[in-house]
This record gives structure tokens, sequence and C-alpha cells, in this order.
């Protein structure tokens, strides 16, 4: 039985680039960004100094760390998601700038595959942060996952088993210095509100590549969280922009400066908890532009052609409807309260077949469920429909007559 | 070359019906439900008469108006869409009370045709009922669709071929005494500052079936208006309510009291202008049960499988994206306002081909487009994608260098 | 509960054809077309008198009768497929003479809607026509099938219901005076053997529409049959000549000439038993032209473009393989044997969950099956891949340990 | 511009096996079979010795050298095709001992991933080997493939881009003493008639693990060759074996001994050139079992389900269509002539767009195309249709009026 025969237990697969000349960064495992600081960044700024240059349809192997930048172990003590540092996210490889783009034009990125990197996954419910029902779970909830090829499996959710749809969750180019500050004066009140992430900390744990001392702190000063998604990309967390599709970003400086990170295995519409299957990944890309596409087509943000390889379900779904009014609570066209409706039924039918509350909205947050805007006219009611693929359960989840 | 053949030049087809022995509620085209009242009804209330009782496993076909009771003209006269009458919306035929059927049940409803009636669709931009960029459109807009077969032109949007995914708008089931009541109270706030629809009016528009005199003024007083969706389905206008589909209602009353109406020969998700391709239509349904299965479960609203014949358009769309933030304007994770961010920004793009505000909107509205979730976490913005699929148009709208 | 108002119990759906215009040809349901003969034929021939002109980008709607030509009966007795008289397939309807299309052009054909006619469906394995697994069933076969507007159910095979892929068995441009010489040509031989089906019968079941006397005699000649499919189209059996497909024809003739019928309400590729669940039906086309498209393209037989109605079954298949060896027999390279051990090899699995073989064996043939050709190349197997959709069934066919 | 920064410009992706612990057999890139033979082997037999025992349930990741054995060189010099040694056709690894499964079981084999290996691809018209029309091209026709990620492209063809549908072309376990048996007397006559490969040849190319001298010789004499697909599966060549989908093989001895290679980036249905875009590769499985599974289920050859990452074209087709029948030439239901037909109808329309024979033919063989098998019944005519996606081109291959 192959007694002797000295065959490794790990190993690698290789992005086929032998002869392609493809240019690949490397990001060392378990390494913190500010301790590789050459490879990235994690706040936007125009003055964040490239990391490479390229040409106009020239190719990109770009690895990088999970958003919680090596902070989350693989075991089952909650102390790490308790004790996350979230100004430490988002890790992010690059700017890349390209050879001849400029403000105005669109840069067109072909994702052209997306694999993970260590191979293991985190989906947490992160106390405090982990999205509209995150007040029903103090203690948060941390899920890891085993990669398997195409498909990905946990020892907290068992009976479940979650498809590849693997996309960077950020995606994105540096905004203008006036861009910059238009974000800065928007999201400003809703910091002081504690509704938006504040820039600075203590820690000091803004990295913006080589940059030190003063330059760092002028930088640092201004830079923007890489949380929200705006005119940029950025944060955008669309499953779809998957291997195999093509994004279109409007430029803001020469060069776009596109940078990358927070690699998903997979996740939801939405990706309710605040965290899709998390990992260490990679990601090759190849750049390409629409000259003057700004104003030629009106566009201010991200566009994208959706990827041929996304799972196809077909009609393997069941969906659930969620309303902006529930029982006495009524609001005016709230689509983000019909969407937190829909997720609250899709729990409660999970429930039945065995899930608890934790498991189910992390199910609901990780796996490619899809959420439509059923309805913003119908006044005073909005509607959205959140469909679950059946096919990820290893039992019937639709209802029957016993 | 066949003179003297005496063909005709319109016709009909059927619904292979012969030997199914499936009973068929006719509705008398052009002809207003007040008119034709035992044909249905278009306020909700338990206590409206039934129209037909049927046992489980059978079938039914259903005729109804379209949702402007017969008030839009095929012509391009402006005045029928200002001088609308929103009290006679939506004329619902019904209620089917089926037998052997509880509250606490799931009333499951195979949908299993939906063809036009007259062959015309409307689509609507109403002065003042536009949905969110009404008042971009004053004058309101009106479009009159020819509909081929599978596939819908217009006079008024040239270069757009618009596929069926043809379904009822309204499907619902009657609410209980005490559900009624919770909907009123929760809504009467909203109709005083007018950010819902009144529940009568001085024209006594309301059609309860054969109720007349005491009686009706007993029901109208307290029946729901059509207009919102609500846990009894409804308004839900779900475009893949289609053909093919599978609906499970909870069920509030003996007998589900089911009724359908609204007919769409396409939408796109959202409804965004408040109207699809409107059209006077027929349904075929087939009814069964699944026993106590509100409680089994856990169903408050409407959940549904989606249909294999809806139009599969792959990768053939291009996507746009819209967030709570917008220049120098900032919302706290608003999916509502990143989904009209998303409009707006389609709208603009589609501008670049040549087309209207007036007429992207429409098309946006009546297309099978897409508009998912992007995110709801990432604070303080809301994302939204919005898809929009190639193929309706008989040029390339894709981005391109000149 | 509605007594005394009169609602019919069977009834029409129409055509959306109100103000559009559409001619449409009118097919007497129940009437052989020897009797209604002004409105097709039943054989392929250059000379055959049109039925109607059209313009570029006119729409025709066509009906027609079953392939049966009203031969089969809805009931349980076998009388009608052990006299069945194969001379009366396929009756047609047309021709349709394209106005400004030459020999040499592409006639495009919109298939923009098929429904049934009278909507009942026939099934059969015709004693000695069924295909190649004809002699299994020396009795033959009948099956009825009851067509619930999208799906289509049997009492003779319970427990499945199939899906709607409708189209046109036969669409086709009539040869001209040379090709029908290579046809006639290149048949006479496996005429002489028994291969073919003979032109001509005792019984004069040629139809050519109004032609008559000397003319028909001429005609009747050496008139095509319609049984196989040819460069000019004709019966190609294909179900993806669906609801919204598109069809480009080698044109031979002035005004091409183009003609439908034998319309299936759904059938798998193969076809295997030589029938499909078969209809009399009714056809919406659009016509248009590429010119001088046979040599532009060098297109010598019909091309199409899929339906993005078909039904999608996503994942939703069970596979066989089939090849040209199977114990001690091997041919080399034959596909039509690997088929048939495809067919042979599913018939045994169905077997397994209670489907006798000729239940079996009409569900392939009638259900939206997929049959690749998986390798033509592997000496001496050939290999071929049958597709069967799960979905069809009311019970898990998948394998399964106990 | 990251001067002096050490990045590596080619590197390695890994399979995601951190913590799984799944045994990965490695191929030493560029190394003939022979030179590591305890990887493999490339005849059937069933006493080859196993490379490993696995239990149910449990992964492997196996690599191994393309189908021809590291003879092609990345190079335009066409020596490698016209000295091709077809004797070390195909190396295989394993074979795989699955613990627990037992002759009439059913295999179960999850394909979890396939991913190139060294990412270069070759697909070549072999003088005297390539299918159907190698007449044609007695030079044979060679072209090499860059893989980036999730497409393909050659400098060969310019202008194409072939989506991955990565799967391996072989898939198999061993046969019985007495299958073995079957298979060679079936054979043999086509062997000595020059239709199928030859068992043994003077260089002793066959490989068979660690065996030698004498036992190697006995096993020898009788070892299949790998072309034929078989009831073993074997060289089946389904394009949709691809990562995702699940395989259920016949066992035919303990353990069943599976084996697999000839792994595909992509390919057409019936590999028509025999070559898809063949590369060396790695393939990640997971086993399991359905006991008693060929008797219960009655399976005589391989079944599978599809995978959901196929790439989706959606109605991004031309359909070509082939007949047993062309110009004077007839053939009674030769499905393999249909085939052939379609083929050289497509090859001629690519034609029209700038594709020279070579390299059409070859992109009907390595594009993920699909070939139906569209009637075997409409005597004498076969037809075949074959479905060439259209977004694999670079510019629009549809028909048009200049």
């Amino acid at each position: 039985m192959s007694e002797g025969t000295d065959f490794t237990t790990t190993g690698v697969s290789r992005f086929p680039d032998r002869d392609l000349g493809v240019k690949r960064f490397r990001c060392e495992v378990g390494v913190p960004l500010a301790e590789q600081k050459e490879l990235g960044h994690n706040r936007w700024h125009p003055d964040i100094p490239p990391l490479v240059e390229v040409g106009l349809g020239e190719e990109l192997i770009l690895e990088c760390g999970g958003y919680d930048d090596y902070q989350l172990q693989d075991d089952d003590d909650p102390r790490d998601i308790q004790n996350f540092d979230l100004f430490r996210t988002h890790p992010l490889t690059g700017p890349v700038r390209v050879d001849g783009v400029k403000p105005g034009d669109l840069l067109v990125v072909d994702i052209l595959d997306v694999q993970p990197l260590s191979g293991i996954g985190y989906s947490n419910i992160l106390p405090g942060m982990g999205g509209p029902l995150a007040s029903w779970f103090p203690e948060g909830f941390k899920t890891v996952w085993d990669l398997h090829g195409t498909s990905a499996t946990s020892r907290q959710i068992p009976g479940v088993a979650i498809p590849a749809i693997s996309h960077p969750g950020i995606t994105g180019v540096a905004p203008s210095h006036d861009l910059l500050r238009v974000w800065n004066e928007r999201e400003d009140p809703l910091i002081a509100d504690g509704l938006a992430a504040p820039r600075l900390d203590a820690k000091d744990a803004s990295v913006l590549r080589t940059l030190e001392g003063e330059e760092w702190e002028r930088v640092a000063a201004t830079a923007a969280r890489t949380i929200p998604p705006r005119e940029n990309g950025g944060n955008m967390d669309i499953k779809n922009l998957s291997r195999g599709s093509r994004v279109f970003f409007p430029v803001f400086v020469e060069g776009a400066l596109f940078s990358a990170g927070d690699f998903h295995f997979a996740e939801g519409d939405g990706e309710v908890t605040w965290n899709a299957i998390e990992m260490d990944g990679v990601g090759w890309f190849r750049f390409s532009v629409i000259k003057d596409g700004m104003a030629r087509y009106g566009v201010r943000t991200p566009m994208f052609r959706p990827s041929p390889f996304d799972p196809d379900f077909g009609t393997r779904y069941i969906s659930f409807t969620g309303l902006s009014a529930a029982g006495g609570e009524q609001k005016y066209l709230d689509t983000t309260m019909a969407a937190v409706q829909a997720i609250e039924q899709a729990i409660e039918y999970l429930g039945k077949f065995g899930y608890t509350p934790e498991q189910a909205y992390t199910i609901i947050s990780v796996a490619p469920c899809e959420m439509h805007v059923g309805g913003i006219v119908d006044i005073p009611n909005a509607a959205v429909v959140l469909k679950v693929p059946l096919d990820i359960f290893d039992k019937d989840i639709l209802p029957r007559n016993v």
C-alpha cells in the first residue's frame, strides 16, 4: 500500500502561470499586515505609494490576508472574536498603478481567478458588529470552515456544505483628495454618533504601505476606513464579483491605484452577519481601460458583469418574504426593515429543521443566498425576497405534510 | 394567395383545458369590476363572500381585468393617467374557498399558467404615484405595449423588446378579523400623514363582490386597500411568482379565501415606477395544503419556489451599484436610498444610449431586471446592485472604447 | 357559492393579438387535413401553392392539427395506434411566401409563441414505428396527456409531470426542384429496402393544399415525405426550437415557402419512441431575412439560437452513459448504438422505481431529457450521455443507501 | 515602484488543505510515468497493486501528468506531434482501494476540485489520430494554451478565450478478470482490423505501477488500453464530469480500484479532434458507496450528476444541425455521420469569420460546445445539433445583414 513512499499529506496546487510571466505578490501566511507592510494598506488615500505598476492588458496575482489580519484562530475558543481589533480590518494588497489610466476613465478589471490561500475559512457573529440581529447574540458566534475545493463545511454547523462563489469582498481604486474630503465630511457626523467607524485610534493601526513618520501621520489623519463601500468600490461585498466577472471602476487619480482584499470563499447577498466565509486568498486580475468612460457613460459608481462560473441552483431555492410592517410595527418603505424581516422569517423556518438561530443567521450570511428588493413603491410597505438554496443542506428543507 | 378564404385576422388560443374539467371564471374585457362585481373584489376583508369553493388538488382558471380596472386607453392621450382613479385599483378575482383548509395551515398554490387576456399592456409613470423618482416627471409618462407571444414592444420605447415573465402582481388570502385590525391600527397613522392610501373615498369605489347596502357599508368601513403587500401576500409584485412557481400562504380564515389579480406581462425587481407591464390576464391555479404549516414551519409571511420557465439571461447583464451615500448626502444603512441611487445611475447610463429618463425609468421598472441587496452591514453605507439584462436592447449597451 | 352564475367550465385564452393586426390561420379541431386542405399540406414540394404572402418583419399565427391528423382518440382503446395511417402524417400549415426572400438567402424565423390548440396530448409507441426499441413492444403503448398550462400529466404514467418546452416538431422551407431530385435519388434505395417511408400509397393521402387532378398527380409523384429532416429543416424534432428561439433556414426557392406543424408540448433529445407529447397547436412566427446568407456564412442546413424560456433544471439531472460496446457486442464508433445503450440503461434504472419499460421509454422520449454525444473519437467506443431531469418525478429517483 | 522587494514572478496557490489532513500524491512535472511509476499506471487490469487505501468518506488529492506523458513541448515545432508515441497514453494516478467497497456496489466519487498543475495546455490534431476529419489535416495541427485562471488563450488561435470546465478525461475503476476477458474478446477483432489500439508494443510502454519482471509480463499481456471508455468508465471524456459533479461507478473488484488522469482544462462534447485542452492537473476526490447499487438500481455503466459550477452561457449559442444525409450521400440513422456533418457545417461557418479549418476544428473540440442527439427515429435521417458558445469569440459571430 505504498509503504515507504515519501508522499506528503499537504501540498500546493498552482495557478497556471508557467510561461505567462505573471507577477505575483505573496502574503506571508499568519503575519499581520503591519509586519509585512510593503504588501499593502488598510485605509484609502491617494498618497499611499503604489506597490507595482502595470501596463494595459497586463495581469497580476495578488495574495492577501483575511479581513481579520490573522487575528482569528482555528479553535473553539471565543476569545479571538471577543477581543477582535476592528482597526486592523481590512488588509489590502496594492495599490496597483495602471499605466495610461487617467481620472475620468473607467478601469476595467477582469477577475480571472480567486482561490484560498491557507485553506481555512472563518465566519463570525462578532459581539456588537454582527449585523442587524447582533443584539440577539451578545456573546457572538464563531464558525470555522474547512475548504474542500469547491465546498466548505464546518464542525459548528453540521449538515451544511457551502459551494464556492469566491470573490474579493474589497476591490477598489483610490479616491482623489477632493473625493476623500467629501467622504470625510459626510461621514464625520455619523462617526460622532457612533454610526460609522472612526478613522484613527490610539494604537495607530493604520498601515499605509511603506509610509512612516510624518508622512504616515499626514496621510493617516484623513485616510478613509475600509468598512463602507463608496464611489471607489471598496468593501462592496458583492458575492457576484467572483472568478470570471468583469468590473468597471470610475477612476479618480492617475493610474487608478487599484487594491484588493477581504477575500471570501462564499457569501450571501447582504452579508447579513457582517461576515462571509472569510479567508486569506489570492486573486488573479487583468487590467484594461475605457477612456473617458465616466463622462461618456455617466458612471459614478462601479458597474460589473457577472461570472459564468457562479454556482447554478436553477429553481432549487426556498424564498422568504419580509415587509416593512410586522405585527403592530409599521415603517414607511423601509427596505432595510423588510430585509431584516425576511431574515428573521428564514431563521425561524430553519429553526424547525434543527438549526439554532446562530447557525441559521450564519448560513444566511455565508451561503449564496439571494436577497431581492421586491418592491419599494407599494406604500407603505417595502418588500424583500430572501432566496435560500436548498441543496446546501443534507436534508430536505421543503415544507411537507407529515 | 388564398384570396377568398375567410381567415380572420385576430383570434384566440386556448388553455389546454379540454377534458380537464377545469372551471374558468371569465372577465368581461373592458368592463369595470363594479359592473361585473360577481367576479371579485378590490379590498381585503374576511367577510367578502366566496366566488367558488374547490377541493384539495383542484384547479381553477381565473380571469381578471388589469390594475387600472379598464381606465387606460390604447392611445397617446395622457388624460387617462392624469385622471386616474386610484380607488378602483386593484380588481381581484375571487375569493376562492379551499375546502379543508383551516387557519394555521399553509395554502399551497401552484401557478400553472399566466397569459394575457386582451393582449395589450400598459406601463405608466402616474403623476404623483410614480415611485421614488415621481418628482422628476410631474406630467407622468404613458407607455402602451404590444404583447407578441413571449415578447412585448412599445411605440413609446423603440428598440426594446421585453421578454415575458408573466405573473399575478397580487395573489393573497383573506386576513382574519384580528389581523385586519392590526393592519388598520398600524397603517392609520401613515394614512393620516398621507403616506398610505386611505381606505374610503367619496365615490364608494370599494367592490366587495355581491355585498350591498348595510353589509357593504359594514365591510367597506374596515376593508384594507390592496396597495401594500402584507402578511397575507397581496400586492407582492414579485416578478418570480410566475408561471411554474409554487407559493405557500399562511392561512388566517377557514377556506383561506384566495384571490388573484393585477396581472403583469413582465416586471423588474422593485417595480420602481409603480407599474409593471400591466395587463388584463388569466391565471391557472392548483390548490393544496400543508396542514398546520404555520406553526410547524414558523411561517408568518408567504414563501415560494421559483419557476423553471423564467427567462434565463445567463451572464448577459450590466450591473449598477447604489449606496446610501452620494456626493455630500449620507444616510445610515438606508437600503431604499441605495436602491434609488442604483436606479439613478442606470438612468444616467442608459441616457448615453439615447433613452430619455422617462424611457429608462420605465425600462428598469418593466424589464426583468434584478435588484439585489448588496450589503446592509458595512456601516454607514447600504449597497444595492441593479442588474439590467443586455439582450432586451436592439443595440449593444456595454461600454466600449470608441 | 356563485350558484346561478353562468360560468362555463371550459374556455379560451387569447394570444395577445389585439391591435397587432396579426393574421391567424385556423385549424378546425378534429377535422383531417384532407377535409380542410386549403390550410396546408403533408408533403414537401416547391409547387405547392402558397397559403399566404407576408412582408419582411411581418408576423403570422398558424394553427395546425397534430402529427396524427386527428386519428388518435382520447380513450384507452389501442385500436387507433394499431390502425395508424402513417401516410397522413404530418399535416403542415403553409406554405408562407415571404416577400423579398430569394434562393441563397437565410430566412430568419422568430418563434414568438407556441401553445396547445385543443389541449390534449398523445405520445405513442406505435407498433413497428416505435424507435430503436420498437421490437420490445410489439403491441405498442398509448399515452394520453392532460396539458395543465405549463405541465402535462397522464393517467398512463402516474407520478410524472412533464414541463412544457413546446415547439413545432416541423418547421421548414420548400426544396428547389433540384434539391428535391437529390433527396429522391438518395432516398429511393432505402425506400426500396424498407428503410425509409415510401412516397405514394394506394389511398392518395398526399395533401398539397388546393392542388387537384393532374396537377396533384404531377406534384404528388415526386413530393417528399415529411418524416426525415433534411437540408430544408422539416421534421427536425429539436426540442429547443421552442417559444423564444430564432431559426435561420437556407432558402432554395423564391419566397422561401415556409411551413410548420407537428407541434409538441414537450420532447426529449432524440424523440426516441418517435413520439413527443404530440398535440394540435398554434405557433406565432415573425419572418425576416439575411440576404445572401447561404454563401456569406456557408450555411447548408438550418441553424438556430436557443430560447430563454426553456425550463431550467440546473443540476437536477441524473445522467446515464451508453457505449458502442455492451457485453460481448462491439461496434466501431457507432453513436446510434451508444444512444440506444444509454436509453436501455435508463429504462432499467427507472424500472427500479416502479416504471414499466413502456412507461420509462415514453418518459425518456417526451420529458426534456438531454442526450449528448459524449465521444466519437475514442476508438472503438462511441459514448453518449443521457440526462434525465429529476424533478419530473414525484419521488426522489437518486440512488441512496437503504 | 517596489524596487528591491523580493517578489517572485511565478508562484503557487494552494488547495485549501490546511488542517483537512488530505493525503496528496504528487506528480513530478515533466517526468514520464515510467520514471515515476510508483504513482500510477497506463493500462487497466485488476492486478495492478493499489497506490493507497482510503476509508469511506475520505478524500484524496491526486496529481497526474497529461495524456501525452510529457511528450509535448511548449514551442511551435510540430515534431512532437509527428513523433507522438500513443502507447504512452494515458498516465493515470492510482489505483485507490476504497475500504469496504465490494463488487456489485456503486462507488460514489465527488469531484471536489480540478486545477492545472504546471499551467500549460495542449490541443492537437495528431496526424492520423485527429478524429473523423483527420484526413483533412495530414500534417496535424498543434495548439498551445496559456491557462489564465478561468480562461485559456492560445497564440495559435487568436481572438478566442476558452472558459474552464476542467475535468479528468479519465476516471474509472478496475475491471474484474471476467470483464477484462469480455473486453479483450470483443475488441480483438477490431484491433486486428486496425480499428482499435493494440495492447502491446515493442517498446514495453505499459506501466503497471511497481510491477516488474514476470508479474509485469503476465499482467501487461491482457491489460486493456485506456483509449476507449468502457463499463468501468475510463476515458469517458465527458466535459461535465467537472469540479462539483458526482459520479457513480459500478464496482467489479474488491475496493473498486479507482484511478484518474487525462486532465482537461476544457472540452466540447465529443472531443472531436481527439484532444481537449489537455493538461497535467490535480483532482480532489471524495469516496463513498451505495451498497449493492448495481443490482438495486440496475446500473451497468457509470452515472453522474452535473456540476453547479459549469460555465453558464444561457442562450448565447449558435446551433448547427447535421444529418445522416448530405448532397447525394445517404446513410440510415447514422448518428456519427450526422455529428460529422454538423461539425463540417460549423467549420465552414467559422471560416467566414477568419478561422482556418484547423483552428475551427480545434475550437469545436476544446470549447464547451454541446452536441445533442437531435433525432434517431426519423428514418432514414439521424440528426445532431452542435451548439457553439458565442462568447468565447472576441467578435460577434452571429449572422447579420451587411
